[in-house]
């Protein structure tokens, strides 16, 4: 087949997709509502994350004269955007699928977004409070931190926490997509999923961070340390939306740290105040507080290499 | 030094990289065909997304009336990208390295890249149509997901599965290199890390995904669910090229649920229809069908932690 | 509330929030010394990779004769670039905050700026020749690498390797924040976090990588082979700025191999020459050369699922 006779064959292959995406309703949005825009919400974080750490991010030389007009340009952009995002994810959820909805008129959304929109910039003071703690927590938590700034420019995990407090604030209003749209965007970026439901305390650390995960009806004091491969999870997720709306995901009290690899599962676990769960630890029951919890090691066993054996080896390797 | 001094030193720097260039076969390609453009193809897959998952991404508004012109357009954009593409693979591996094959012409090379995306095309449907299962899986399996769109939208271990399964029609018609820089794109997306030749079945799931490995021979049969941090590997990789071509990862058979953090090797390892492999279990032999494997518990260790044996606390911690 | 009453507000809440970044100073940088910029400092990344791997990357058709016109070009733009970010780092460092050092001049930082471009750019060959080591183990050590192109295209190791070694340069020059800001952008991109103080040896090989944590006051030898999830890591981290410059990580010797998802613990902790640790083994303790180290396995239950025990099989899958 050469470039010409492909190119004969082009109609054939629309028709066959169109009929395909016509006949296959959970892969097609036709006839409906605006969806909510993955890359606005992006654009949105960035612009908040200039906002709220104000001069570490986008135009330097900002001086106590110029901040208000940078901030009130920033706030002024964010509100459109957000405005807009938030109404049209209210839609969605207004909108009767199957039905034409294209032109769906709904004005109580409308209103909605505005009164969400508004509470949402009432609250940043408040969680820049917060932030200011996570960040002096990951100073202090990190012997590799130079200054809080470093934190501010490089921690993964700080972007994490940064972008799950502004989720959540749109998660405790009831929008829907678009806090999961922003806490996933961080996920892709840093490797830590922080469900927007869960309830994170103050001076939160979280370090390196790639692969932990924090289930939707989690709920974490003060004062608390992850390190990285660290899961907070629900037991047997697999009997799935049974277990909707139920608190399947563990309780962790103030001033608890748990290293590398911990797992913690079940919505009726509490680690107690003070505790340290050890690395690699997995848990689905609750440890009282001021307690050490390690693994009791497996033994390890240590063998010779001998070049000779080396094919032996190969299959003995993981015979363990 | 200053400024100035640097740029007078700026040939010398240049010479003796452009020695260090010419030194190094490994790390240059002089006088060579032209290779396939990661950022072109990195693009198709997100016009083949657009087209695939038709409404949820790009412009919005998508109707049935202007559905077959939006999607004709961007099936001539990804005729057009995909075989420029393809041709460049097919080209590259029928290039002979060390001669100058700067010019090489290759018309069979491009005969092929015709046919290879024809192909690719008239398979889009039945890629749907697997996705559509896949995209009910995810929904079905997890309490936090409110809809089908959310699943689309948001859920990393979905973009990765739609990533392999379009790399997997590449693989299966043997282009070289595309397919694998494919799912390397997901991959630094979603930290889900499935081969392009991994055979997987249909209603897959992922949650979470960081972490999870599936290597090139893995089969993987029909509503399997995986959890993060999963390792579906080899056994002593480290023999490298020695094993390359056998079939090396496991074969895991339909309704098999394997939580976080579990790590199954090797090529002979079957996991038998409707078995659930616990979270952290370790294994490299097979398991019979209905089995639920979870690791017998390392006894934990609880100790109170008192402050004044801090000191000591830092050295016993691990002592595990 | 509507449109124009969420305008109106905007006065007071663009008040709220300039109140509030005046009122904590650890999340603003006014009336300061510029800060170096994560966007340009990702482009040099971008444009060395170009320089290094040259040919792979960027414009396509480079050969013997126009390569001196492209390797010059590209180290002018990196020298404008690199000159400037540095400057920034060097100049944050040595201005003092709380103070209005928005103007801050300081000559002895540009000079050192000038030095330390200059030492960078004339340790390039020697890092292209380290790479080439790299590109070969990788190669070598997977046996679903078809060529050494495709790991130079496709394998985020080799891609963190090449970051960190250039971020290393930076580090052992004394830049602040610059290194780091480099290997956390590669930590994205792959889930692999390096930090830029770790001493890495020759011929090192990464695969898959997701969740690699390697510290900063790591030493790796020759022909070390690590697999994704594996971390390379301090003791007791939690007390944090105590432990501030101290040896707080491993040393792995030459010819090591280390599985998936293994920690290794400790600034004491000694891995000897051609040792192999096995996967998900928590070690703290040296291991003597051409010792093999696998855990003890944990025994496995195997119980079958009799679907009428399906509801207490949901609180038995991980009483274990």
């Amino acid at each position: 087949m050469d470039r010409n006779q492909l190119n004969e064959r082009l109609p054939v292959v629309v028709d066959a997709i169109v009929k395909s995406i016509g006949s296959e309703p959970r892969l097609q949005h036709l006839n409906r509502v605006y969806l909510p825009n993955r890359d606005v919400i992006i654009d949105c974080i960035t612009r908040l994350r200039e906002l709220i750490f104000a001069g570490y991010f986008g135009n330097q030389g900002l001086t106590s004269h110029n901040l208000p007009y940078r901030a009130g340009e920033l706030v002024i952009e964010l509100c459109d955007a957000l405005f807009e995002q938030v109404r049209f994810c209210l839609r969605y959820r207004a909108s009767i699928p199957g039905q034409n909805d294209g032109d769906a008129q709904c004005e109580e959304c409308d209103h909605e977004a505005a009164r969400i929109v508004a509470t949402f910039f009432d609250r940043i003071p408040a969680v820049r409070d917060l932030l200011a703690l996570d960040v002096q927590a990951a100073f202090d938590s990190d012997p590799a931190a130079q200054s809080t700034d470093e934190t501010i420019f490089c921690y993964p995990g700080l972007f994490a926490i940064f972008v799950q407090r502004c989720a959540h604030e749109f998660y405790k209003l009831d929008v829907p997509l678009l806090p999961r749209i922003m806490t996933e965007h961080a996920h892709a970026l840093t490797g830590i999923d922080i469900h927007p439901g869960a309830k994170l305390g103050r001076s939160f650390f979280i370090d390196h961070g790639t692969g932990v995960v924090i289930g939707e009806t989690t709920e974490i004091g003060a004062n608390v340390k992850i390190y990285q491969g660290v899961t907070l999870g629900a037991v047997a997720p697999q009997y799935g939306q049974q277990l909707r709306g139920q608190k399947r995901h563990p309780t962790i009290e103030d001033d608890v740290t748990i290293y590398a690899g911990a797992t913690i599962l079940g919505g009726e676990t509490v680690i107690g105040k003070g505790a340290l769960i050890g690395g690699n630890v997995f848990i689905t029951s609750s440890v009282p507080p001021l307690n050490r919890v390690t693994a009791e090691p497996p033994k390890l066993r240590y063998r010779d290499r001998r070049p000779k054996r080396m094919q032996e080896d190969i299959m003995l390797d993981f015979q363990i």
